[in-house]
């Protein structure tokens, strides 16, 4: 099988949930496996001196209403959560002690995360509300809390950010094929193109 | 006629360069003017605090990349001049005084502007390299040199690039349409979904 497909995103990151609605059916037909990469987006911004978007003045309108544009544009529901930005740490230590045991819950709670938060504008930064969520893919809620404060999984979601990093990912969401790294969800018109001819 | 398409950009952004090529025709067919404008970016980026992007640790060497790489997908020649970033004063007032006799010359001299800088890797920052351009557009180049220097055309660029400010124009390229605004070269589908849907 050619290298997978990396997406990397953050989930306070609502242009993840635009492009985390499109990047497996994107891919469909590719014989390339789309791999989750949930990660701390603020150490990441650290390197470029980036600071969340609603924080910039006139951006940061500007990026409220392109939000709800791209949610009527994509037919998603959306409602940006009264907590914005917030720190994600919760759900991204969830999805990979998930991962480790089955990759395909692991989306589908990272969907879940993404449609609770963005979707209905509620909280996914605690404990017990990403436990809840996991609890809707078979998970039991006390496994879940322990999973959250494991320091194999609190490793796991450090060394992924600071690999993440190394690879020069600076967003969410992110893309990398093939060592070609796409930046924002408005670019996955460009993954596919390069997944069909190869970068030409 | 419903309002015009306003196509904000400034003449060093390369953005501005991929998106050029293509706002016209994304345009026709919909019974919408579109109304080029050039402005200086630097003004409007003070107003969000941000940098050029060539200028920021591994965004520069992304853009780098994600231009060459856009350039090959859109099928445009591509050299990034070695002066860059750079001033586009002297290509903007030249389009706004020969935008006041004719919007089509300013057009096909904007266009070739472009080429030539993201082209063919040539300056246009300086008066000769502006009038050589416009020349090739009919018009005397003693008759832009001085032009580059009636304080009427000089005002104009002032005026235009407050009203984009005011108007809310943070980046390069930015279309308005119907008061909404569209930042970047990856958001002309967004501008052709408003123009066939009005926004729905």
């Amino acid at each position: 099988m050619p290298n997978p497909v990396e997406f990397y995103f953050d989930f306070s990151s609502p242009y993840a949930y635009f492009a985390a609605q499109q990047i497996d059916r994107l891919v469909e037909g590719f014989d390339r496996e789309v791999i989750w990469k949930p990660m701390m987006l603020g150490a990441a911004m650290k390197e470029t001196g980036a600071q969340p978007l609603t924080r910039l003045p006139i951006k940061g309108d500007y990026s409220r209403n392109d939000w709800a544009r791209l949610a009527r544009f994509q037919e998603l529901k959306w409602t940006l959560p009264e907590a914005f930005p917030f720190a994600a740490i919760a759900p991204s230590r969830a999805f990979y002690w998930i991962t480790e045991q089955d990759k395909a819950k692991a989306k589908a709670f990272a969907w879940d995360c993404f449609t609770t938060c963005f979707g209905d504008g509620q909280p996914i930064s605690t404990k017990e509300a990403v436990a809840a969520i996991a609890a809707r893919q078979g998970y039991a809620e006390n496994d879940v809390m322990a999973a959250l404060e494991d320091e194999a999984i609190k490793q796991r979601l450090k060394d992924e950010t600071s690999a993440a990093v190394a690879k020069g990912v600076f967003g969410s969401p992110f893309i990398i094929v093939d060592g070609e790294g796409f930046w924002g969800a408005d670019r996955l018109w460009m993954v596919k193109r390069w997944l069909r001819s190869g970068g030409w």
